[in-house]
């Protein structure tokens, strides 16, 4: 393949030019994966399949063909990426960057049962597909934004689940031994009982589970109103991280030039 | 029609000045907007239907009688408005500015059921008459607030609601593949799944749709507390968001002077 | 009386000085508070009512009698009072401030069924004693801090209840003609659906009333993630309303002399 | 015992040092901690009782062993602790400092049965074994950014559940009246009508109590919105207090030399 062609196609892929060609590419594969999501929402609907069933089948090998060609021509064209670029290892490098490992789970489900033949496996490897919306992430800066907030506050989030998880476990034991004798067919054992404790604790409260005894409703009151306060503390965390997120990225944005895109603060 | 007239209109219609007649027209089409959605709401109460049902066709034309005076006033003093004078097509860029609009589908759902005859379209038409509400917004600051805050806000909220729906396209994928052997009925489907999954998230809970199974359990106990982190993100949006707003609105009062309305700041 | 006596039961009644028996006489007034309040609710406990009932009427006496010298005596020393004395009117002035509204209001259900009998009317007034609760404002920060973070934040608040109104008027009639068809007995009505409305956008979920047909759910899942903008307003409100109250309650305490009370702030 | 040995398990006990056996033994102490949570949780699954129950009797005996060595230990080096050296009672002060007292109170519930043998009073002490989990505090520093969060902000949180529980009585009094006859078995006493009310104003809305009378759905409906604010209130505090305790945690470990963990702030 002549180089320009290589130039060429190694452009539109990784979408370093704004040209009408890249944007085309960029939002046909956005429609292809949209589509690809709600296909598999949509083909669990029986009516819809008794209808539109025989279009399911060439549009997956469709999309499986186009995402293929997506994940070869990225692999074939990373050499040209200044950053793999005359590396040791450079494409195997590239390979197992975490958006080339999506790319790989966006094709994997439709050529892993020619390898495994169980039918379960099978079932569980049609919901993979589900894994094509994470294909997004390159052209979306929102689950960015989500991914930049994780890291920045996995310590912060680390401290309220596991603030959650010490009130969750003393809740569903105190509430286990308190409804235990009064309704043993839902709160059989502690396990049983940590399925209330969620329900309450995020103040869903179904009302499949709740306790019926004095000494259970005494439990669960103490519970939900010191659910507040354990509610409260992950609220706070994701509130404040995601606001102080999206105020960097407009500042980030402020000093981008309009027309080439590069960074003018002047240092 | 002599001009004084038309000044006079112009002012009390527009409410440019202050005097006690421009008040009294303003408190009279808010209580008459008031009342017409007060109407609407109890006129599906069969008891106060059948006591004072024989009232709500007379005051539904008195209304719309006011309505459409007030419709067809605005358009004809609207030369005077100096954002439309002496342009081209100025009365029909006045016809359609939002408010105009919202002024025509307030008296529309009344003229229209003599062009078209349909009973159907008839009921959904008796249910336009609430956009008579939004009329209100022209003298509430509250709902321009809320305007402002989802105009400012509008880029982070979708970020917020894509983040929403990607969870929820999740957790209703899994939670179906979960529970489908063991609620068919409930859980008949993708498409139906997110019905949980938005009562889920939202956590509102009605009870009507949970997990029996223990995988079933497992999922909708992850996305419970997942939920918490996703609720979050448009809470803590919206909240600072507003609180700015309101703060914006009070220092822009601050800066007008209290006896003329007018912008004081020294520049 | 002498003055000394007079003076002397001013200061302990109004809490000016800060000695041994005032002391004792404001905890002696906060416990028979907390007891009457405690006994309103437990007497509607029949197993208590059976074996303490003799115990309720006596304790009610002797209450009453209590709140009506500390009445009394309140209005008696008023004329020690700087702020009403020598003014016109002064005592009268000084009986309508809201404390000693509440004062009366807390002693008033005992002496009312000997002018009106109605039973019903008595039922009503027993519900009453309730407002002694309002008595411990007198003596408590934390009532006083939320009457300030509602003064100070009434328009904010208004703006978003509005907001809060619009949403539900529209939310509950869209649902009603969603479902009146399919659940006739439980959307009978707009303002029966509005009950489905406050229920929903306030995230409780009971379950007694939601959406069964596609369209409801459709309009029941638009309005479940409105709902969290609509919740999100009020709460930042309060939230950020709440914590800067506290900080001003903390600086001006900081700014008081521990040895006498005053103000130090050096202007 | 001679003294380099006390030294070393001084050092080791209280992770004054940073050294490999340490940490092993820290390590140690956490796992053998969460196992010991683990099983109370899982031996009320009857299943797993079953199959593994003659696995808990050893393992409780290893762990009561381990946990009584380390308490032994702490009491037999405290007098090289600075802190309680050369002191009146040292070693009392040292014995009721709280994380001691959680080191006996998980002790505790092995030896107890040996000298009372009433059974209900055993299954309480089972129950006891949990707080063995408080023993991760002195590893863990979300659990005591919790305490400390707890303690900076126990003033506003008060105030903030004070006013829950004045808005709670008059709640659950006012849907009493409303619905003692219309549904007499449920809000059948104030006392009972405050479980409707908690699980109301947490907003987690079991669905088991709701009210079905006219008036009681407009004293929830009432309810329900007042409930916005009075959740928004520590809400609020708890994240504030969270956000600014992390933000310290994270000052105070920008001040600490890496090398020594000493602090190193200029004064």
């Amino acid at each position: 393949m002549p180089n320009k062609v290589l130039q060429r196609t190694y452009e539109i892929l990784e979408g370093t030019t704004n040209d009408k060609i890249t944007k085309i590419f960029q939002y046909f594969i956005i429609a292809l994966i949209s589509v690809n999501v709600l296909f598999v929402i949509i083909e669990t609907e029986e009516s819809v399949l008794d209808e539109y069933g025989y279009l399911f089948t060439p549009f997956e090998v469709f999309s499986v063909i186009v995402f293929t060609l997506e994940y070869a021509g990225r692999i074939i064209v990373c050499k040209l990426n200044p950053k793999y670029q005359n590396k040791k290892f450079g494409i195997l490098r590239f390979v197992f960057t975490p958006m080339m490992l999506v790319d790989l789970a966006a094709i994997l489900p439709f050529f892993l049962p020619f390898v495994v033949m169980d039918i379960r496996f099978i079932r569980i490897i049609r919901l993979l597909r589900l894994f094509r919306l994470f294909k997004l992430a390159r052209y979306s800066d929102s689950m960015q934004t989500l991914g930049n907030v994780f890291k920045a506050k996995a310590g912060d989030l680390s401290v309220a689940f596991f603030i959650l998880f010490v009130v969750l476990i003393f809740a569903s034991s105190l509430m286990y031994h308190a409804e235990k004798d009064a309704q043993p067919e839902i709160f059989s054992s502690i396990p049983a009982s940590m399925w209330w404790g969620i329900i309450t604790l995020t103040t869903i409260g179904y009302g499949d589970t709740y306790p019926i005894t004095l000494m259970g409703k005494i439990v669960g009151s103490i519970v939900a109103i010191l659910g507040i306060a354990v509610y409260a503390i992950p609220t706070g965390i994701m509130a404040s991280a995601f606001t102080e997120e999206l105020r960097k990225r407009k500042e980030q944005k402020n000093n981008t030039c309009p027309h080439c895109g590069k960074d003018i603060t002047h240092s």
